[in-house]
């Protein structure tokens, strides 16, 4: 199995994907005096925007750092692999909703489930090509089940949003944005080194 | 010729053809608190998102797997490389039409007559490039026959699935769903190896 | 300047402008029972994008053919290619209009002046890399001359299919169609090899 | 850091961002016989459509030149490229709103300032990254800071095209034209070499 050819199908899934979250953003149509207030009444569908782009921009730097560590893949990672760029697809649809209908709990549950499939079935990815024999010399248990483990922990937070969705939605988007920032941020737990991975989660 | 250009070229179509399925599934105009409802109204359409990615990416590992083994292309492998590529990227106009007529016999005989179309001349694409004297050493006939066959395969079930229509449309999907389960589950007739290859049809 | 990158680029503008032409032919919205009437009444539509799913491919085997002969570009080339691409990724549009207006003059000269448009600034995209300093080595001044008159000469066909659209509107679709007809069918006028090539244009 | 991969994916995203202009361009629904007029109605997109594939064709042919210089990247430098891709993707909508309005103040001080935060962010991204350890050997301080200049100088006639469009809207279209000319006529300033690059500034 060639990863080159997987690389360059799930560059251009990634670079699609964030690009067409841009269509969702209709034209107004009113009287031109009026177009400055339309811009503004879109505010939330720009929000919508600029978050999911950071956050695919999030996914596909994940992506990208775990297929730069996986030396070699087998037809069941590409089929997983498979399964996460669905997910990550399916994002524009959900970004949609959540920009149209800012104040809908259930736009809220969308949004933050469908982050946690990609992170699910991202993590998946990781998990079966990292234990696969021919990456076993490069990637120690300890580091697989660290980056596995770095890899769903924005659940938490998405699972956090829901709950904080049903009190005040305006809490949600707060915690929306700080999963990107923390990974945005140089800090020591997203820059550990493969290499000198000591084994402790601290 | 050049192959590397012919895979970017194609890579790049499956990638957006994947990609644009989502578009058709249109945020929908509702009361804010009828979205959930609204959501579950689009299922059909969520399922045939999902359908069709999982076939396109399926159809994209197998081309994938035909370029592997292809070492020389001509001008004729090309344009018909371009022909099966103009089915591909058709696909998300029957599943448009999957998602928003469930209960119709023609979505569904369209959509099998499209995944059809995408069967045969990928076939053609891989039978003439196959028999190239190029490739004759790396590629024996018998190997080329079973690809040919195996490849053309699920036309049988596409067959299926259109007289089942007549009966039950459900019917019709339960089949397609098998298509694609056939190649991601492991099993021996999709992982035969070329080098290996005795012969034997079983 | 780096050729490899902007082939890159190119091919990505390429399998995209020839993605979205599906996106042109609009889930029709009619009751499910009158949906095979609503397909057939896209039928132009769907000749429309054939036709110039067709054409692109066309396009881009020639412009694949071109780069591969073209070993040095410069700041120029790439903006004559960008010029190039400009038009390539326009024809969605006209591509819409022909499916949408059959039966219109005006659609037909859109279509034609927009495809002469690409081979215009092809023509002058290769005349001009073709006679840098840099390439003149592996490009003879005959050859040069030879292809650039050759990707002219689809012009006069679309000039004619204009002049026959003012008799019959259905002359032009089948001049339309003769071209891409010209350069798929092997013909020792497309497969002339740059190396034997004696200045002869016969 | 894989520079490579960076490519691969900010290339795909100006190819994308540069293909779905024309998707802002919607086919008319008119009598046929009535086309021409809807087509030459629709002049104001069609002139957007060319500005702004242009202008993002400067911007492209500008990051391949900066990415050229950049030897080595970090963490922070992909995520400065994604910003700086996350505007050259929202240009889609600025684009379809001076089309649709052309006569719009709001629309000419939108598209002046997203393309300003175009530059703003490539200019970031290009700063940081050219200041580099790794990258102090190949890129002299004076060099990095005349790139870096020139990258923000456009900014001076976005801001200049705003204050015009409260006299005159058409000059603000006027002086969005002048700055790709400068780009794409040959001339010393932008064909610099960095090599001989003397740290004077004219």
């Amino acid at each position: 199995m060639n990863k080159t050819r997987m690389e360059a199908f799930s560059d251009g899934i990634f670079a699609i994907a964030i690009t067409i979250l841009i269509l969702e953003i209709k034209i107004p149509n009113v009287e031109p005096d009026k177009l400055f207030d339309a811009f503004v009444s879109q505010g939330h569908k720009l929000f919508a925007y600029v978050l999911s782009f950071i956050i695919i921009g999030m996914y596909w730097i994940a992506h990208h750092y775990m297929i730069h560590l996986i030396k070699n893949i087998d037809r069941n990672s590409l089929w997983l692999n498979t399964l996460n760029l669905m997910f990550i697809c399916f994002l524009p649809y959900p970004t949609g909703l959540l920009g149209e209908y800012p104040d809908s709990q259930f736009a809220v549950f969308l949004y933050a489930s469908s982050l946690s499939c990609v992170n699910i079935t991202g993590t998946l990815f990781w998990f079966y090509s990292a234990s696969l024999n021919e990456n076993k010399a490069s990637i120690s248990k300890g580091y697989r089940n660290y980056v596995a483990i770095l890899h769903l922990s924005p659940m938490v937070l998405y699972v956090f949003a829901m709950l904080l969705s049903l009190i005040k939605i305006e809490l949600s988007y707060f915690v929306f944005i700080l999963v990107p920032l923390f990974f945005i941020i140089p800090n020591r737990i997203v820059l550990r080194d493969p290499n000198s991975f000591d084994g402790k989660f601290k």
